[in-house]
C-alpha cells in the first residue's frame, strides 16, 4: 500500500484504521487480534486512537491484544490524541467536561496512553481539539519533553483550524506533522474556509476522520444525502464500484491533499472495500459531480 | 492615463477594458476594432478576456479584430484566464461545468487562447477561480513552463481568498501580480473578509469586476439600491459629474489598494464616463456615505 | 500589582482604567485627582483614553486634574487613541461620523490628545477602528513621525482582526504593541474567531475592553445572560468572591494571553473588586463553565 511520509523518520499507510468505537464492538483479544492482523497483512500499518475512545477504554483493549503478540508492534505506528476531559466512571475525578492542554494534564495522559497501548513509545501524539485556554507555552514545553523522552515520536493537531495551527506551531522548535480533520464528501467545511489550503500550503498531509460521514450518507433522509446517494451509486457503477463506501474513500484519495482516510470500522469487509477505493481514479467531471451534490449547487 | 506598476517589466492602464460580453454586442470586426482603438487613443491598454467568456467566443472575436491591425498588440497588455471548463457548443467534450487547474488543461487552455486572441504571448495569465480540487504543484509547473516558453509574462488569480492566495503561492518560485475580484460600493465583501487587505498586505493591484455592480445599483429595487443610488446621485451633484457610473468608479479610485475598474460596456460613451471618473476625487465625508449607504447603518 | 511587558521600555499595570465614561460621572478636578490617585497607590499606574470619549471632553477633563498634580505624569502610563471622526458640538467641522487615518489626521489628532491632557507625551497610541479605508502608509508615516519626535512612545490598534494587523504591520518598521479588543465571558467572538490566537502568535498581550460586558451580564434577561449569571455566582461563591465582577475579572485574568482588563468604572469599590480578583485562580472546571455557560453548549 502507498505510504505518506509525514517525516523524514516517519511514514503512515495512505489508509489508517481508527479504533474509535472498538469498545462497542465486544471483541474478544483474539478478535481485535485478528482484526489487527487482518490490517496489517493489506499494508493498513497506522492506527488512531485517542485517550478517551469507548470512554478511556479503546487504548486499553487494544493493548490487551497487541500483549498477545508484541512483535506486532513494530510493524505499525500508533496514534493517540489527548487535551479532551471527559466526566466517566474510568475517570472519576472528573467533573465537567472540558478541555486540558497544560503540561501537567499531557505528560499525565501520555502515561496512561503507554500503559494501556502496552508500548514504550507512541509514534503520533495529536491535541484532539483546539483549546481557548491553551497555553501554547505548556503544550509545547510537555512535546520537547515527551520527544526528549523517547515517548513521542512526532506531534500533530485535530480539528484546528488556520488561526489555531499558525498560533501553536509558532511556539514550537519542529514543525507539527498533520493535522486530523473531519472530511467528507458530505462535509465540506475544512475544504472551504481553508483549513485544508492550510494543509497543502504547510505540505502536511492531513488525516480524515468521518470519512463516510458516519453512514449520514447512506440512511440520511435529508436533501443532501439524497442527492449524494444518486451521484455516488452513479459514479460507482461508472468505475465499477462495489459499494458507495468505495466511491467516498476514491473521492478523498484523489483529492492532491494527500488525505489519509480513517477506516472507522472493525468489519473486515469494510476495510477491504477501502482497500479497493485505492484502485479507482475519478476523472475530473466526477469528482465535481460529487462536490456539487453536496453543495446542492453548481461551482460559480 | 495613470499606469500602475504590476511587476517590473509589467504595468496597466489604471481603467482597463473588458471583453465579457463582447460576443453580445454583435460587432463586425471593424465595430471591434473602432472600440479597440477608442480605448487606446484614451490610454485604456490593458483588455481582460477570459478563454470562457461567450462560451469560448469571446477571444477569437477580439482576435479576428485584432488581426485587422496588427501592430495594435504592441501597444496594448492582454490579460485571459482559464481553470473554468464550460459545457458549450464549442467544447462538444466537456460534461459537467467544472473547473481544471491541471499543468496539461492549463497549456491547452493556453494554446487556444494565443490561437484565438492570434497573439504570440498573454502578458497576464489568471485562474479564474479558486479550485478546491487545485493540485498547486501541478499550476506552479504550468506557469513556470508557459513563462520560460515566453507565452506567458505574469500571473495571477480571480476571486481568490486570502488563504487559497497563500497557498498557491507558496508554490510558485515568483509573486502572483494581481486578484481580480468583485469590487464595487455595491458589493462589499472583498472589502470586509480580508481579501483586499491581503492586496495590500502583499501591495498587489487588484483588478475590479463588475465595479458598477452590474447595473443593479441603477434599476435595483431592493433597498441597498435605493439607498446606494440616493447617495450617489447626491455626490454627484457634489462633484459635478454627469452620472452615478462615474461616482462608483471615483468610489473605488479613490481607495488607497489602487485597483483597476473593468469596464464591461462596449458603449463609447460609457468608457468616457469611466475616463472622467479619473479627475474626481471624494473627500472622506463622500467616501464613507456611500459606504455606510451600501451597508445600511453607520461604522461603529 | 503584576506589571506586563508591551516593549523593552513600556510596561502597563495588570489592571487598567479607563476614562470612556469620565464625562458622565460629573466628578469635580479633585474628584478626578482622588480617583487617579486611588487607582495610583494601588498600582494601577496605565490610563486609557480615546480622542472622542465624551464626545472630545474626557481627554481635557483628565487633564485638567493632571494640572492640579503634575508630578503624577511620571507615574502612569497614558493611553490614548484617534482615527474615528464623530460630529460634535466640540468639532463643528465634522459632518458624517467616519474613519480617518491620514498622516494629516492622526498628527493633528495627537496634538490634541497632547494639549488636552496636558502631557508632552503618549506612552500609546491605538488606531481605534479597523478602517476600510486606511492608506497604511500614510498611518505608518504618521506612526514614524510621532515617535521621532518623541510625541508617542509606542503604537497598537483596536479592534482589528487578523488581516487587519497582518496588513497595517506589513508597513511599520517597528511592531504593534497591543490589540484593544472587546473580550469578556459574555462576548466570545474575539477567543473564536482568531482575533485573540493571533495575540498569542505574535506574543502581544491584549487590553480588553467591556471585561464585564457594559453591565449585561448582572441585568440582562436573555437567557445567555440568566445562564452566565448562575455560573458567575456559583464560581464566586466557591472561591469566596464578593461579586460577580471579580470573577469576571478574574476568568479574563485566568487566560494565559496575559488580558489586561480596563476597569471602566469611576467608583473605587469597583476599582477594589477588580483588583481583589487578581488574587483568584479559577481552576479548569471552573473556566470551562463559565465558557459552557456563555456559549450555550459545551466544548465538543
Amino acid at each position: 500500500m502507498e505510504r505518506i511520509q509525514l517525516a523524514e523518520d516517519l511514514s503512515f499507510s495512505r489508509l489508517i484504521h481508527g479504533l474509535w468505537r472498538l469498545a462497542d464492538w465486544n471483541y474478544s483479544n483474539t478478535d481485535t487480534l485478528n482484526l489487527i492482523e487482518h490490517a496489517l497483512e493489506r499494508g493498513i500499518t497506522t492506527f488512531d486512537h485517542a485517550d478517551i475512545y469507548g470512554s478511556y477504554t479503546c487504548e486499553t483493549l487494544f493493548g490487551h491484544a497487541l500483549k498477545e503478540k508484541p512483535s506486532l508492534r513494530s510493524q505499525m505506528e500508533l496514534v493517540t490524541k489527548c487535551g479532551i476531559v471527559l466526566p466517566s466512571k474510568q475517570r472519576p475525578e472528573h467533573k465537567t467536561h472540558h478541555y486540558n492542554t497544560t503540561k501537567a494534564h499531557i505528560l499525565l495522559s501520555i502515561e496512561n496512553s503507554l500503559r494501556n497501548l502496552q508500548t514504550d513509545y507512541i509514534d503520533l501524539l495529536l491535541i484532539h481539539r483546539p483549546d481557548p485556554f491553551m497555553d501554547p507555552q505548556e503544550t509545547a514545553d510537555a512535546f520537547v519533553q515527551l520527544q526528549k523522552e523517547g515517548k513521542v515520536r512526532h506531534f500533530g493537531v485535530s480539528n484546528f483550524k488556520d488561526h489555531q495551527w499558525r498560533m501553536l506551531e509558532s511556539y514550537l522548535p519542529f514543525p507539527l506533522v498533520t493535522n486530523q480533520l473531519e472530511l467528507s464528501a458530505y462535509n465540506l467545511e475544512n475544504f472551504e474556509d481553508g483549513t485544508l489550503n492550510l494543509c497543502l500550503e504547510k505540505q502536511i498531509p492531513p488525516m480524515a476522520w468521518s470519512p463516510l460521514a458516519g453512514g449520514s450518507i447512506f440512511s440520511g433522509t435529508d436533501e443532501k444525502a439524497i442527492r449524494l446517494r444518486k451521484t455516488l451509486e452513479k459514479t460507482g457503477r461508472e468505475i465499477g464500484a462495489e459499494g458507495m463506501d468505495e466511491v467516498l474513500y476514491a473521492w478523498l484519495l484523489r483529492h492532491p491533499a494527500r488525505i489519509m482516510p480513517i477506516i472507522g470500522s472493525g468489519k473486515k469487509d469494510r476495510i477491504d472495500a477501502a482497500i479497493r477505493a485505492l484502485q479507482w481514479t475519478l476523472n475530473h467531471d466526477q469528482w465535481f459531480e460529487i462536490l456539487q451534490s453536496s453543495m446542492g449547487h453548481d461551482v460559480p
